[in-house]
């Protein structure tokens, strides 16, 4: 294609959305069931009961150190499903473009985002695309729906939590949320952070067939401290964090110590947190820390009975109880 | 829930995201699949291929005579499985909204998504909220992604389509277009045209079994013409349209003539338009207009030997070539 900045007519349904259909998206996603003249995607058979998530991206911004909205918006939605107990095998992606955008930015979200799929083994079978007028986008938004197979050896809920449960952690937490707000350049300091964004699908399928892991999840917004929250409001009982056994990155520390955040709070985009029998917390431990992306792995805290709160022990014999988040402390951060 | 605004501490993963989760998504799409609480939604197995399909819906103005973008996100995506020979099963909704947008709004247009889905038999299984700063959106922005069964007597394909075939719509042309375009009230014109915003899923079940349906399409963006030149350019054949054949509003037709829009560019969002064998055209004519959604339907052209080209046969016994579609008649119709 000749243009150099996406304009309306590339959302129009004439000629200029034709070339930018064939010539960046079905370029780098193409596959044998995505037909971007067809109204849907006909794909073969799944086995068993499906599982759906969608995730909307509207990140700020678009690129960052360690990804981009497109590593992002297929992490997301893979990881979704992964958590859930899911094989991800299609996804579809909706893009709502801004006029004005840099058609090579877009080129490098969508390389990406190829690359995040092909390695997390799913297609990007449908697609749509849409644009917006100058001043009414951020550039891009994605949002990524995934549909999934059941893996008959990972039975998963919230309700199967249960007292004396250890919580792992599968890295460090707050990276992501600290790369994004640092990429923003709002505050000065120089960005040293990577993103953790990436894959948690084979930490999942890693636990598969083990008996007593009772619930995964990927904490994003909100970070680990929504996930402890959710956790405890939905179960009733409490959860207790070891502060001292939370991995966080010296450089994330140091950043949120001087803006005033609490990287407990802040997002993850490649993390896994896991809730098991004590018996095998251990034996979780390990084979998490023989994966790359589960070599920060840690056993990060308790299920109690109790009160349905969040309880962080502090390495000085202290207490501090982890409110659920109010304000937004980050916001557009996946 | 107390608010009457939307921000950005709606979109961060807190007690406010949750509390609009629970009162305005989950109270209008409730159902026994969509869990507020889980990554994934967990659904019943279905038969055979899967057909897969995403749109993204920025209109503007969010409502419009006819229709919101609830109604017609939910009609979007159920559309385009329908004309792709699919029983739409399950929706994800991904949901993007700008800070500053008012509640009410967003609950009106998610109780029209919600009696649309059910209206078409399916259920809203999984769906994510973003909330992006003011002046970063259109206040909505929905991207609606189907799951569908395949229907095992409808087996349609452009590469199906025959010289000889006839070309049928199933109502007038150019009323959503010209709805949302009076809607902007940029015009002066007052708004006496309603959108035809509504489900084809009837019609595209009722040509069911019947031998010699060879291809249906739903003509959104780009309009009838654009259709016609998808089909004319991927089989190689001639289509030849006969202008007087095309049912088109009357204020329709006077709207466009004051503002220089041809209406067979503009987008419908509920019509079908069938490719047949003409030996079934007259009956599936009569299927057609035997419904509330098809009771316009008409006989509109043919596909001939010749060119890949769009020919207009004028009433006065000329013939007018439809090009492709080159600039953005109307941006941000669907």
């Amino acid at each position: 294609m000749n243009e150099q900045y996406i304009s309306l007519a590339h959302g129009n349904g004439g000629r200029l959305m034709r070339e930018l259909i064939d010539d960046v998206f079905a370029a780098y996603l193409g596959n044998s069931a995505l037909d971007t003249r067809a109204d849907a995607a006909l794909v073969g058979a799944l086995h068993g009961p499906l599982l759906l998530s969608v995730d909307g991206f509207a990140v700020q911004p678009l690129e960052f150190p360690g990804g981009n909205i497109g590593s992002l918006a297929v992490h997301g939605t893979v990881n979704d499903l992964a958590v859930a107990g899911a094989i991800p095998r299609y996804l579809t992606l909706s893009a709502i473009l801004e006029e004005g955008l840099e058609i090579e930015l877009l080129v490098r979200a969508i390389k990406a985002l190829a690359k995040a799929a092909t390695n997390a083994g799913v297609s990007v079978v449908a697609g749509d695309t849409k644009v917006v007028p100058r001043g009414h986008g951020g550039g891009i938004y994605f949002s990524v729906s995934g549909v999934g197979e059941q893996d008959s050896g990972l039975h998963l809920g919230m309700h199967r939590i249960q007292e004396g449960d250890r919580i792992l952690v599968s890295g460090s937490v707050g990276d992501h949320g600290t790369a994004v707000l640092l990429a923003r350049e709002e505050f000065g300091l120089s960005g040293e952070v990577e993103s953790d964004c990436g894959s948690v699908l084979e930490l999942a399928q890693s636990l598969s067939s083990i008996e007593g892991v009772h619930f995964l999840r990927d904490p994003t917004r909100g970070g680990l401290a929504t996930v402890a929250h959710e956790v405890a409001v939905a179960t009733g009982h409490r959860i207790r964090l070891e502060e001292s056994a939370i991995p966080v990155r010296d450089s994330v520390r140091s950043v949120c110590e001087i803006l005033g955040y609490d990287p407990l709070y802040l997002a993850c985009e490649g993390r896994a947190v896991a809730f098991v029998s004590a018996d095998i917390a251990e034996k979780v431990l390990y084979i998490w820390q023989q994966q790359a992306a589960g070599s920060g792995s840690a056993v990060i805290g308790i299920v109690e009975k109790g009160d349905a709160e969040v309880l962080l022990q502090t390495p000085i014999g202290g207490v501090r109880m982890l409110e659920e988040l109010e304000d937004d402390p980050l916001p557009r951060i996946c």
